[in-house]
């Protein structure tokens, strides 16, 4: 039995499982004006983020999600050089985006200012690149951000939400990826947490839907572990209107990259886009063949 | 908080982590001459096989492990006729390694009959191919079996064994690593299942090292997400004498396998070979560039 003074749990009713943490110490509770976020010291996975009582990220193994959010999609763009984070306020992935020589500014737009405050105190390996002259951390309504972009002005947008329940709801809608595809200039690239590929088929199937009838014709969900998400397997989901096909990458540029990474490589890239056999399927039957 | 009475748990001690399935009821206990042997029915995950506390497989999952078990191996080994596979007694292994018209021969040596009985009452779908005439189920040790195989008697060696605590500590040793090699006629292929690369890097490194030390010139780890055991995320490590690089295998066959997967396929094949930065460099510290 888990004492609940000892452990933090998530439970995902849905799929009757939950996961557990043994945290050590409450470090911070805060009520903004959005979610509750806290942040536990834990015994094994050094500190860890909860909003609304979500998992959000452990100090151990977050590089798996903030390295699959970011270098699959910026290698995948011949150069990106204006990308957008949306969500993403514990800057985990504006840190492995800033990593790249040639990128020249990126905006990160979250709602709340809170998470980023958080980050900085209890994550500061996460938030070390901040300072970069080519970071814009914004605290405002993404979703209305990209509405008012100016079309064509971004080669890449970057969902890096929570679930779509609560305020990310509008991030996994149509109207989002019109907007999305209006503000990315040609070749321009839309990558969006997509999920569990085992207890979320419905929102990922639902998710190239919508982004095929919102214009973009090319989508490609990337496969990974994450080790504390429910299922303890995620997936990414890029969109990209014409342009090179998203399975082929720089790879001579992944394979020259002038920075270190935790996980990704070029062959966990080329792995992470191999589709399992019943998500083949699926997506089939809603895509057609 | 999680009622015990509502929730069968898992921990991972050293990790300070833990999983959980709702259960709706127990649909077996039982104290064999090895193990305690526990079946649930569950909330989401269909029935739930529990051995001395450890989460074995669920029916909705277990797909993922028995497939990536068999068929990387096989489908590298240029053409394997005779198979054995160590532990694996819920059959959901065999069941796979069966689906290889070419496989004249499949023996599985699980030291607990039990097991294998209970499979048959919960788990019926792993156990419909027992009746094969080219498979043979032995109650045994298996270390022993091995040991005392005549040389260069099989193509393919599967341990699909519990954790390295208990009965199977001895399937993880040198010592069983030298049988192996020598019940393998040229070319044949060892494959052990090796925990996971978050949670069990040491196990991972050892395995490597004492594979090579026992003679096995060539070592490779395949990785694949298996959501109920600790993390999430799960690996199988191959090991062959000579032979054709492990990396390589039969593609086009794969292409025309003539049996059906729900996660296996050729670029799911490739891309469980794709090492993770931490791993390549923490296995290139131990073994050398």
């Amino acid at each position: 039995m888990l004492e609940p003074s000892e452990w933090f749990t998530e439970v995902v009713e849905d799929e009757g499982s939950a996961f557990s943490l043994r945290v050590t110490e409450k470090l911070h509770e805060e009520q903004t004006p959005y979610q509750l976020i806290q942040v536990y010291a834990t015994a094994g996975f050094g500190n860890l983020l909860v909003i609304d009582g979500f998992v959000m990220l452990t100090s151990r193994e977050n590089f798996l999600y903030h390295e699959m959010m970011a270098h699959p999609a910026l290698f995948t763009h011949a150069g990106p050089r204006r990308v957008c984070i949306i969500g993403g306020g514990d800057c985990g992935t504006l840190r492995e985006v800033l990593k790249h020589p040639g990128v020249e500014s990126v905006v990160q737009i979250d709602i709340d200012e809170g998470v980023t405050r958080v980050a900085e105190c209890y994550f500061p390996e996460l938030t070390n690149a901040n300072r970069d002259p080519r970071a814009r951390l914004l605290f405002a309504d993404g979703i209305r951000w990209v509405q008012e972009s100016a079309p064509a002005s971004l080669d890449l947008i970057i969902v890096d939400s929570t679930d779509p329940v609560g305020p990310a709801i509008g991030l996994f809608s149509g109207d989002f990826y019109r907007d999305c595809l209006q503000a990315l200039a040609p070749e321009g690239i839309l990558v969006q947490q997509s999920e569990s590929p085992l207890y979320h088929m419905h929102i990922l199937t639902d998710m190239h839907a919508d982004m095929r009838r919102a214009g973009f014709d090319q989508t490609r969900t990337l496969f990974f572990p994450q080790t504390v998400y429910p299922s303890g397997w995620m997936s990414a989901t890029m969109a990209r209107r014409g342009g090179a096909p998203l399975h082929e990458f720089r790879i001579a540029d992944v394979c020259s990259k002038p920075f270190e990474t935790e996980y990704y490589n070029a062959d966990i890239h080329q792995g992470a886009l191999a589709q399992p056999e019943f998500f083949r399927r699926a997506l089939t039957q809603v895509l057609g063949a």
